[in-house]
Order: structure tokens, then C-alpha cells, then sequence
């Protein structure tokens, strides 16, 4: 067992987010249920609902939530509730003139990107002066950059989603369906220790070609070039990674050709990280071994993206993404060519920033497999 | 197996909003993914992120959806594409900047309410004179009243959860964990139909005063008194229904008589339906026999909510909410009291709103069943 972040961690954490806050020129942070509250609290509420929950972080003030009194319980039994100022309302209030008070005057507050338009519009309106701007565009880096007991719990996922795999090329492919091979992924997640599933692609034949297939009801044949991409959370991180195996030894050429080429693409992308180089240098480092490869147009989506408490975060390997790689950052590099009507091939590994360039979360061969 | 709604049903329900937006003073609506654009498209992308998916509703316009070009298949599927124009983004392009030829100018929107703050203030940004109205306050009604179709489905998802409920009596509560009990009103939910089960609330003994608690370790003993409340969707449809159950018949009496206070309120709010009453007029009729039997400070929540392609949305019968019942409305009643470190009591039928009065889609007993 890992051991378990303390309520000083949280702490911690709360007190970083409103010193950062504060040196980009906010009055504080204003974070409802999702990532942010989770990395900094502990606390996920059971649903996200139009009942308002905000925590409040300011430099200098205690940190408090407001929460929805029935909703308190649930709120007090996170471990960083310790730490907490809880403010509670009731149905029936308005709870952003309850949130009023405590924001300060004509304030400008960073805002969890996924708080809600209900929220997001019902502060703006009855707090005077208010502005907002998304966390993400705000604090890009304040959940990026992974501290020790964070690397060795993405890394223990990374290491189970690669035993998963391992033993996925032992299933038989040919005569099922992706949905049945998505669900064999799945309970070898939670095998390998994962507590949470969040994805399990399996995009066999032309399905591969569409990135965001998830699995369908297409029965895999033989011939069949198969996309696998999977990952979920172990004590609390998160795992993702991408193989694409083959089913049966008869390969075409283009499948081959292509192969090779991603492959090459998550090499050179994988070498170009080193504290320094920026986000979209990783994106550029991939895409032009696409590119002169002569399937640049076939790459349709972004590099990667960061994860931690969430296995798709900011920030994201993207053109135009101009921030620094800082050593503990963690971010996947997951090029990826698609055919339309015909097959897809992506490789994707975790990596994290070293002193002097990148380390894989993901260590499981990158050769094409041949599954039976 | 229901008949499907088709593109045409879809397309209606899209005419429809634009033009209830215009007569509210709306230049239309904004979509992101949820169950607004589920209802108004049949499209849910498998997961809401950080890009942006929006459905673009004007009066006299065709109804676009921009999406992110890698969603687009997953897009395309939803019955409702057929009637969509297609508006399609890349990685690295600005999809803020996409939007806003579509929008017109000085434009004033209804926004959904789960819209993610990163997109809102993303459009505000991009968008000169843009205005932006939480949907549930712009246009409360609009997927409140239900047509036959709707009805019907709504009926059967509330014939699976008695019959869910029917089952459940059957099996043993003492020496097992709730989590035990809420796995198998899980299972029965989709034995009698579900495809989706959105909660299964198991409150043993003290954790039964916690309205929000979900399932937990607690092992359920003799003499306790527990909360059942489960419910998810049915052919995209919800069910919600909360009964209060007793392990063996040696009935505190106190409990007895909190059981039947509560079933009194459930009953007199029901009985107050009727087209022209308000939602609070439901809510005070519930609270009021509660307050008179003693109980007041101890019903800590609102009355009820909304059901539909959610199994929880607005409008809420709630104090304040002076919207009048409309036929076709359909909404929870739950009334109910928690008595800290003790016990709680809920009873919760689904109704709706007849020419008349209402009827519910909940009709198992509402005795305090003593289960083994």
C-alpha cells in the first residue's frame, strides 16, 4: 500500500495554489468538485450538481469551502477537510450571495475549468467587480509538476497498465468482438491494482481509424490491425497507454510502413524531452517524422496531454503550447495515423522530466505484436 | 422494445428551443455536451473535456454543431446529426475563434448549465458583446414537460425500480455490508431493464441520517432502519424512487412514528398536484405536515427534482421555485427526516402532472416494509 497523503499535504498544497494565485495577480482561486479539489483536498463529491461547492483559497485567509449542508458529511470525512473552513448553505438560499462575503472586493479569481455556466454566471452576477479566468489559462503548471510520492504513484500505474498488457496479447482476438476484449482489459486493470477504469479502446479494422472509438460490437477478423488504449487510476494517478498489435502474422506493408513511422515519431518525440524544450517542441519533434513520412495529414491530433489525478490534464503537447518542460512534469506522447475506412496505429507512453531528459511510465515493447 | 425517436423527432425539439429562446429574448441557445444535448440530439461524447463541443441554436439558422475534428464520427452517429451543419476544429486552432462568426453580434445566449467554465469564459473572451444566461434561468421549462412518448418511457423505468424494489425485500439485510445490498439493487436494476445505473443509496442505521450518503462498509444489523433510494436510466429515461425499510419487526417507536410523519408528507404533496400549483407549493405542502409533526428542523433538503434524460434536473421543488405545474411535468417527491448518529427516513415517488392532479410512476407500498 502506498502510504496516504496527510492532511498537512493538503495543506501544502492550498497554500502553494494562493501563493501561485497570487503572484500571477489574483485575489485567489475559486476550485468546484473535480481535479483541482481533489488534488488539493482529498474531497469528491459523489455527483456534480447544480447544488453549488466551491472551495476558496486566498493568501492570508483560512481555506474555506462552501458547501451544501447536506452535502457537509461527505465533505468532512476528506482528509484535507481538517484543514478546512466549511461554510454551509441550505436549498432554498441563494448560495452565491452566500459565497459573496468571502470573495473581497471587485476581486479577480482563477476558476476551475470545469466549474459550471450556472455557477460560473451566478457569481459573475451578484459579485460586484468579479473576474474570472479559467485555472488552466490562469495557473497552467499548478497540478503539472509531480512531486516524489506522485511520480512513484504514476509510475506504479504506468507499470500496471503495462502488466495488463502483457497479458492481453495472450487473448484470442479473431472471431470476437472489441467490446469483449475492451472488457478483458478492463478486469485486468482492476487486477493490477487500478481502482478505477477510464478507458478501454479497442479499434479494430477501419474502427482504429476513428481516434475517439471507444469499442463496438465489430467482431475483430483476422488481418485486423487493432488499436489498444487504456487507463485508469491506481491509488489515486493515473495510467494511459497505446499499443496497436496485429492479429495474425500476415501483415500488409502499409500497416508495416506505418507502423515503423509511428514508432519512429514516439521515439523522437520521446528524445526530445529535456528540461527546456517546450511543450509544442514535443508536438513538432513528432509530427515531422509524420510529416516526412508522407502521412502528416493522416496525424489529426495533438501529441499528448499531462496526467495526475486525472489521466488527461493540462498541460497539453500541442503547437502553439509554448511552456517549458520542467523535471517532474508528466505528460504522454501518443502520435497516432489514421486511414479512413481502413486501420489506425498509435504508440503512447507516460513520461515524466528528468534532470536531463525524459523517462517512460510505459516500458512494454514497442514492436508491432502479433496477437492469435 | 421502445420506438426510437428519429431525426425528424430530434429536429423538433431543436425548432422548438430556438424559437422558446427568441420569445424569451434569446438570440438562441448554446449546447455543450450533457443531457441538453442529448435531448435536443441524441449525441453524448463519451467524455466531456476540455475540447469544446457546442450546439449553435438561432431562430432561422440551421443548427450547427462545432466540434473537435477527431469527435466528428462519433458525432455523425447521433441520430440527431442528420439535421446538424458540421463546424469542425483542430488541435491547435482556437475553437473560441471558430465560434464566433456563428454567434452574430451583441448576441444574448442561453448557455447550458454544465457548460465548463474554461469554454464560457473562453466565448465572453472571444466574443464582443457576447451575453451568456444559465439555461435553467433563461428557459426552466424547456425539457420540463414531457411528451407521450417521454411518458411512457419514464412509466417503464419506474415500473423497473418497483420491481427492483420488490426483489430486494426478499433478500437478507442483517450481517451483510450495504455495499453488498446496493450491488444487488444494481444488478436487479438492469435485470428489470436499466443500462444505466446512476446511484444505489444504501443508509444503514446512522448513516441513514446522511441524505447524500451513497454505500458504504457498515455491516447492517437487527433493529436497524435503512434507506433504499436507487434509480438510472431506461431507454434514456430515468427512475429514482426511495423507500425506508426495517431490519426485523421490532420496530423502535420513534422510528414508527418519524415513518409514518413522512409518508404523510409524501402523501399530502402528492395530493397537492395539480396544474396551476407552484413547485414551492409542493415543497411547503411536504414541509409543512413534517414541521407540524415536530420534525421541521430535520428535513434538510428540498422536496424534490426534475427526471427526464437525467435522472436529476431542474425545475427543483424547492422554497422560491413559483414556476406553476404544467401537465406532462414529471418530478420526484421525497420528503424526508434525518435524526443525526441515529437513523434517517425517506420516501420518494416519481410523478407527473395530469389534467387533473398526478400520477406516479412509483406505486410499491409505502409501509414500513420489515425485511430479514
Amino acid at each position: 500500500m502506498v502510504v496516504q497523503f496527510t492532511a498537512e499535504d493538503y495543506a501544502a498544497r492550498m497554500r502553494r495554489a494562493a501563493q501561485e494565485a497570487g503572484r500571477a495577480g489574483y485575489a485567489g482561486l475559486l476550485v468546484t468538485p473535480g481535479p483541482d479539489l481533489v488534488w488539493l483536498t482529498g474531497y469528491q463529491p459523489t455527483a456534480i450538481t447544480e447544488r453549488m461547492t466551491v472551495l476558496i483559497l486566498r493568501a492570508g485567509a483560512p481555506p474555506r469551502l462552501v458547501v451544501p449542508k447536506l452535502e457537509e458529511p461527505d465533505a468532512q470525512a476528506a482528509t484535507g477537510a481538517a484543514v478546512l473552513d466549511f461554510v454551509t448553505w441550505t436549498d432554498g438560499v441563494d448560495p452565491y450571495e452566500v459565497t459573496r462575503p468571502l470573495l473581497g472586493s471587485s476581486p479577480a479569481y482563477a476558476v476551475a475549468d470545469s466549474a459550471w455556466a450556472l455557477h460560473v454566471l451566478g457569481l459573475l452576477r451578484t459579485v460586484p467587480g468579479l473576474r474570472l479566468t479559467a485555472l488552466t489559462e490562469a495557473l497552467l503548471m499548478l497540478r503539472a509538476v509531480k512531486d516524489r510520492p506522485e511520480l512513484e504513484r504514476l509510475a506504479s500505474a504506468g507499470a500496471s497498465a503495462d502488466a495488463a498488457y502483457g497479458d492481453i496479447l495472450k487473448v484470442t482476438f479473431a472471431g470476437r468482438k472489441e467490446t469483449e476484449i475492451a472488457a478483458e482489459l478492463a478486469a485486468l486493470l482492476r487486477k493490477y491494482g487500478h481502482e478505477q477504469v477510464d478507458f478501454t479502446v479497442v479499434g479494430s479494422g477501419p474502427n482504429g481509424a476513428n481516434p475517439h472509438h471507444e469499442a463496438g460490437d465489430r467482431t475483430i477478423v483476422p488481418g485486423d490491425t487493432v488499436v489498444l488504449d487504456f487507463g485508469g487510476l491506481r491509488d489515486g494517478y493515473g495510467s494511459d497507454t497505446t499499443r496497436t498489435v496485429h492479429v495474425g502474422a500476415d501483415v500488409d506493408d502499409e500497416v508495416r510502413r506505418v507502423h515503423t513511422l509511428v514508432r519512429a515519431a514516439q521515439q523522437t518525440a520521446f528524445e526530445a524531452v529535456r528540461p527546456g524544450a517546450t511543450c509544442q517542441d514535443i508536438d513538432r519533434a513528432a509530427r515531422r517524422v509524420i510529416s516526412d513520412g508522407g502521412y502528416g495529414e493522416y496525424f489529426i491530433h495533438r501529441t499528448g496531454h499531462g496526467i495526475g489525478v486525472t489521466t488527461h490534464e493540462p498541460p497539453y503537447i500541442v503547437e502553439g503550447e509554448a511552456q517549458p518542460l520542467i523535471p517532474g512534469l508528466c505528460f504522454s506522447i501518443e502520435p497516432g495515423v489514421y486511414l479512413p475506412g481502413r486501420f489506425g496505429v498509435r504508440l503512447e507512453d507516460i513520461v515524466t522530466v528528468t534532470e536531463d531528459g525524459g523517462r517512460r511510465f510505459n516500458n512494454t515493447s514497442h514492436d508491432l505484436a502479433i496477437v492469435a
